[in-house]
């Protein structure tokens, strides 16, 4: 089954002790497209200004992402900059210039209403929830958020959640939507909210999954060459959503290899800047990483 | 086999959100042996002043643990003072009296001398490489060591590691050990150093460990009370130890499911103050933690 994804396309221009890139692909909704790219179909909906570069459409084309719902509008693109210093974990945004991003009020093509898996990327709850109303009947809704929505429209969230079925958020992010320091008591709250799956994005940590009574940790692959962590949750869920659609079947089992999956993913996109390492793949690749994952956690019974 | 452990027995004064205890049992030998004692017999060296309370005594010989080399001297026993906040991955020190333990210098008993296994808890390089000098032929040595003996005593730590096979640290101590922020290169280098097998511990991020060509990573136990972590890395290196001396083969797969072990212990450990939480366990309770660790972190092939 295809996905509907709605997000940001973006230009960033990234600083790491590895290196820099300028105005270089980005955003949430691109990152998770090309990830899901090689799991199952891939509608964007989005929007770039005047400026953006022919290359960059050029490039989603190449991973058949659909970009009917990519609207070109007057103005300029969204662009951020920022750094990581030695600890990758932490992004510092230098600066964030929204542009045509600001008036974002995505409208979903007619032929796209009938998407039955959808990923709202980290934009406006309230945007998120105007999404949904114009997608006829979803079968599953994974959502993004991020600190900044809990705290300035935590309510508006958290009618947004009620029609989430997976959310995925950092982890002091949990805590901090919950109000409870216990990460474990967090996510139940979280899921008495509306989803039923709560995975928890911990960086070079890996991911945690509650999943009803299930709970489920992946770690991070530990790579010799990370270079730009930029986009690694969008090419998580990318990679994460891309599989579960493919099979159409969220047991929890699934959950878990496709939580897995989404690890792979991210662990080949930070190990180069902006999409490059994550554009070309051989599905060969990715299947060798997952079965890397497995050796990595793997461990026999007493 | 029986271990051999050298460190600390102290009185604890620990505060943390969920509670406070004064002058409670402590130390790094303490939670080593008893969480070692679960597997295996252990031996104790370490040091007490006069006014150390028999209970503490009694309690660990409740744990078969044999005290020979536990010397009893005039003075004040180890004490330390310390809080945790809402994140308990750090320890914050408020008063250190070093009493007794500031002049320990370390004699193994005769009977102790033929020991095969050996745990050097964290201290002074020095002091751990005088105490294998005293051990006949030992066929494992683990050792532990912190960031006070990085910086004061970097020469003296890389001496010893020569004679280590199994070293234990956290991962900033990885990475300052080995002057590498990546941590696979860190890992690497410090190999270089002379332990075949580095255990990085992570606290509620799990333990990675590289043995050799492989690398393994466990997750910590998602808890819903964690009320005390002090303790934790030791009496993770007890249960590691522990099982890994009980059956003593460290081909990778023995390693991997002491490093689960380790981590069972652990997660026991941090669910009450002092040793409470793992003084009286039953060993169901631990091979079912084993279990639910497995269930944690299993996922199918593709």
């Amino acid at each position: 089954m295809s996905i509907l994804v709605v997000g940001s396309v973006a230009l960033d221009t990234v600083k790491t002790p590895f290196g820099r890139v300028e105005e270089a692909l980005g955003g949430s909704a691109t990152y998770f497209s090309t990830s899901a790219s090689y799991f199952t179909d891939v509608k964007v909906v989005a929007v770039v200004g005047e400026d953006f570069p022919e290359k960059h459409v050029n490039f989603l084309k190449t991973r058949r992402v659909d970009l009917k719902g990519l609207g070109r509008v007057p103005g300029r693109t969204f662009r951020w900059e920022g750094f990581y210093d030695y600890d990758l974990n932490k992004a510092h945004t230098m600066k964030t210039e929204l542009g045509v991003f600001e008036t974002f009020r995505p409208e979903i093509p007619q032929e796209y209403r009938d998407a039955e898996v959808v990923f709202l990327a980290n934009i406006d709850p309230v945007l998120q929830r105007n999404i949904l109303s114009q997608v006829k009947a979803p079968k599953l809704v994974a959502a993004d958020t991020m600190n900044f929505w809990i705290e300035s429209k935590r309510d508006e969230l958290v009618e947004t959640l009620k029609l989430v079925d997976i959310l995925t958020i950092n982890d002091a992010e949990t805590r901090e939507l919950a109000g409870e320091p216990n990460l474990v008591k967090a996510a139940r709250k979280i899921i008495g909210m509306g989803p039923r799956t709560l995975i928890v994005k911990r960086g070079e940590y890996g991911v945690l999954m509650f999943n009803g009574a299930n709970t489920f940790s992946a770690p991070a692959y530990p790579l010799e060459s990370v270079f730009d962590p930029t986009g690694a949750g969008d090419t998580f869920a990318g990679g994460f959503m891309g599989y579960i659609a493919s099979i159409m079947d969220w047991k929890d089992g699934n959950l878990r290899k496709a939580l897995v999956m989404g690890s792979v993913m991210a662990s080949f996109a930070v190990e180069d800047f902006s999409l490059g390492g994550i554009s070309a793949l051989d599905y060969r690749e990715i299947e060798k990483r997952f079965r890397e994952f497995k050796r990595l956690s793997h461990f026999e019974d007493l």
